[in-house]
């Protein structure tokens, strides 16, 4: 099997469950690399997610990248313009 | 002067005041690059301010670090145990 690279979306669920997540794909497919993507206030879940899982779950894990983006998002019911949010990505890589 | 490098601490206020001081510390001085640190709920603002600043008001500034790590908080009035926070720092450069 060729090496994978999956990707994770953060929402508002517990960090833990994403920490959970990171673990399972490490540990049963052969994946070396896991890119986590948030936008809004789930970019801080983001980081809690990546630090938790390097610091605490799988000690030769790497942070190989981080990039930050804007995207656009539908305008909420009962208005006109279209809003922009912040967004992340950040690269986890087992050595 | 040699070249400076300033940092501003991104807190709870609204992500104009700190694209403000940006902008003002880039006009005023000789500075060629600016950190913006936040930590906890604070990094969403630090990306938005990083991202408003960069597509909005400064058009050659560019995001050239993104770090993250933990930082240990005291403990809150009347628990006992530290508090472990992510922290973010993004390195924004003008050209």
């Amino acid at each position: 099997m060729a090496e994978k690279s999956d990707v994770i979306f953060v929402g508002n669920k517990p960090p833990m469950s994403y920490v959970l997540a990171i673990i399972t794909a490490f540990s049963e497919s052969n994946t070396k690399e896991i890119t986590l993507k948030a936008r809004g206030q789930a970019i801080t879940t983001a980081v809690d997610v990546a630090e938790i899982a390097r610091s605490r779950f799988i000690k030769d894990l790497k942070v190989t990248c981080i990039a930050i983006g804007t995207a656009e998002m539908p305008p909420r019911e009962g208005e006109n313009r279209s809003r922009m949010v912040s967004t992340i990505e950040i690269t986890l890589s087992k050595a």
